[in-house]
């Protein structure tokens, strides 16, 4: 029997111009000019009182060392846990290793809250404070709360605009999907990645303001103003790239990955924080004599408009500059992007796609030169007529203290990378890359930052002449 | 610079056309008649000694539980082993329980081999032993075997045409992705469901036999005929269905998804077998003494064209024939079934899509009517004249004794499954699910059995009238 129902299409064919639309207004949209972007994040950042001053580990208010098994956790048992982990790992330079992991086994969101304004679609961005970022203000989702933020766990004032993303009957859905956080520093951790459109009449809080996808794409030319959450929820949404074909067919691409997954065995065993071998404790610190990596390190803050005004907690602080990097090069006229099949402990399933070069070239020194990590050098020797583009940025500065990585895209010739590179590479175009983005553990949380300054416009690969 | 690069169509849209020639050749292909198959099947069990018996738990060949956890291990540390888990779930009629869990971490390999003749695909399917069939043989995929199989931990014959699924210039790759395998018995498994075509002569063994897509079909119409690994090789198959749209859009399925997949909120802990509640050890079981869920058991096996000639091994035996069912509606003209996001403990991910019922009835019959599972009544009442397919299928074979199935599909109208379903379900059309069916952990080895029927046009669901 047929039900007399409306059905719709299954696709929006019109999202993609619509989103182009918005990445092609650059200098000014409805609201603040680009250029006065900065400006008003310094304003916000005058308008509360915000202070962030190291301590003790043992002077973490609220935390707590277990006796049994030296994790840390907070006394509630929520927000989330350090604990260690033991990996053994089937091939790689390093095959087995501890050390400690964030374990935080809810779901957060991050959603960008997204609505026409003269015919062109806006993001309601927040000037956020994070403990970790070295600058403590940067442009952030709309909404970028753990579950214990949103259910109460804090104690503080509700989250901003929080129905949008629980409440579906609010809007027009343009993206929502699972995604991976840092596979080196979490366990197993995913994240929502929500846009939605509404057409209500939305108040603005004094700490949001609606941009363009064009001008957080020409922020995201300066180092440290557009977060890492704001930068992966883009890096979702639905941008079509007009590409007349690629290297690999789009079932290539998978059947590779599916390859890439399957062959790599990784076993990431929880293990108490206190047993973990090479890893230290001392008063303001755990971490390796080496000095490799990262040390938690524990953090108090005061706060005027967060949900509450003041707490401390523990954060992670890498030893030293992360490098995550595309290398590109144009195979008949279409650009392609070197993809790398990346084994990280955390991820729920052994590989995601990662930049072409992403590590911290601190931590591979004392490796004999065979066993660092593919293409750091062509990146690292790249002069100014390779590099297409380059900044830093901050990772989640709600977990990591002053984790930075400088982020670029490079032009590559076949000397440098080859057409069949090595096993583990494989040269996917953007296009590509937005369609697998649009599916959860695809690609992982730098190679989305990365694939953010494709969609909003920041970085194009045109070829050079 | 740009190379002198040919690109090809990120996608083959010829290929869709081409599975739906080989759907619709149903009666005979360039092999075997359908009708023959039956006959074949009986004639390759005689042409071999196939012997399968129960054994007492101890009287394992090569296999020992371990002193210290009760965990059944392979002596070789290969193949699987059986250990416990502790699961904790935040909803549901059961939150937490204990049970025996099959861990095999390896990655296996179901592999269809396709070719075309006179312009047809056809598949090339084994007729291959199982021991925990109960009629031994079934049609099998090509290649179907554990990564302990293809690297020689068996010390048996190497696996036949094993090459076209390792070596991908051996041909073209119609569909390759890593779905999960039972989620109640198995703790993260997944397997590599691959479809090649060769253009290759590819000589037949006598176990082996070319059928078009519609062929198989026409088989899955029968009981026990078509294997589990079979059939979920088939449902990742990218046809396409011409649907003129669906009640939700593909990003609001996913969004859905995306949710249920965020809000349960699941922990399954590895414990050692010996310590797990409510399960007994006996000669020849480790069950539970309310008879529900399923017992571990032992076989031994004579076998003639397996990798070995004899072995013994574990088995899971359910204590009950299981449900499977989609219930379906028409809106707009549209067939649309009913997907429920069912949290299974092994996933590796909380939630996948299963049918609108799936569960052993038997073991719910103790609880109360609330809390037995949704849309049960509706499947166990339907007539003939509802009843738009049903057939009893076996789940795979080399892990599970006598394990089946009955799979369905129900028309439903309003009263009996209501638009707008409780929470947990959803209505999604066929092209939607075989959409998703492209990639990893949306559907349930269940929901891909019924979804392998809508791919080989085994039922339609054109409305009655």
């Amino acid at each position: 029997m047929t039900a007399p129902t409306v059905l719709r299409l299954r696709a929006d064919d019109t999202l993609a111009q619509r989103l182009a639309r918005s990445a092609a207004l650059r200098a000014e949209g409805f609201a603040l000019r680009t250029a006065d972007v900065a400006g008003w994040l310094t304003q916000r950042a005058r308008a509360h009182h915000f202070r962030v001053e190291r301590i003790a580990l043992n002077d973490l208010d609220g935390w707590f060392f277990a006796t049994d098994t030296g994790n840390l956790h907070h006394h509630t048992g929520r927000f989330f846990s350090i604990e260690g982990i033991d990996v053994n790992h089937n091939e790689g330079a390093i095959r087995r290793w501890q050390q400690p992991m964030i374990r935080q086994p809810e779901v957060g969101i991050l959603g960008i809250l997204a609505k026409e304004f003269d015919g062109v679609l806006h993001f309601l961005l927040q000037a956020k404070m994070e403990p970790g970022n070295r600058n403590l203000l940067q442009l952030s989702p709309t909404v970028q709360a753990t579950h214990s933020n949103y259910t109460g766990a804090h104690r503080g004032t509700p989250v901003k605009y929080l129905e949008y993303f629980t409440d579906p009957s609010r809007g027009t859905v343009l993206t929502d999907v699972l995604q991976s956080e840092h596979g080196s520093w979490f366990y197993r951790k995913s994240n929502r990645n929500i846009v939605m459109e509404t057409v209500d009449d939305v108040p603005v809080d004094d700490d949001f303001c609606w941009l363009t996808l064009g001008q957080i794409g020409e922020l995201l030319r300066y180092d440290n103003v557009v977060n890492m959450d704001a930068r992966t929820v883009l890096a979702s949404c639905p941008v079509t790239s007009a590409e007349p074909g690629a290297l690999n067919t789009d079932m290539e691409l998978r059947s590779w990955f599916t390859v890439e997954r399957s062959r790599h065995s990784l076993t990431a065993e929880r293990v108490p924080l206190a047993d973990i071998e090479e890893w230290k404790r001392s008063d303001f610190t755990l971490g390796r004599d080496d000095g490799r990596y990262f040390r938690l390190v524990a953090v108090a803050v005061e706060a005027g408009n967060r949900e509450v005004t003041g707490w401390s907690q523990p954060l992670f602080e890498p030893t030293g500059i992360g490098v995550s990097a595309f290398l590109f090069r144009h195979f008949g006229g279409v650009p392609h992007l070197l993809v790398q099949a990346k084994v990280e402990a955390g991820f729920l399933d052994t590989v995601e796609l990662a930049p072409t070069v992403q590590c911290t070239p601190g931590n591979w020194a004392h490796l004999p030169e065979p066993l660092r990590p593919y293409f750091l050098d062509v990146v690292r020797v790249a002069g100014p007529d390779r590099v297409r583009y380059a900044a830093v940025h901050s990772e989640e500065g709600g977990r990591f203290l002053n984790a930075e990585s400088r982020y670029l895209f490079v032009e590559a010739d076949e000397a440098q990378a080859p057409l069949d590179p090595p096993t583990g590479f494989r040269w996917a175009t953007p296009g590509q890359l937005n369609n697998l983005a649009q599916h959860g553990h695809y690609l992982n949380v730098q190679a989305r930052t990365l694939l953010a300054c494709l969609n909003a416009g920041t970085v194009r690969l045109d070829p050079t002449r």
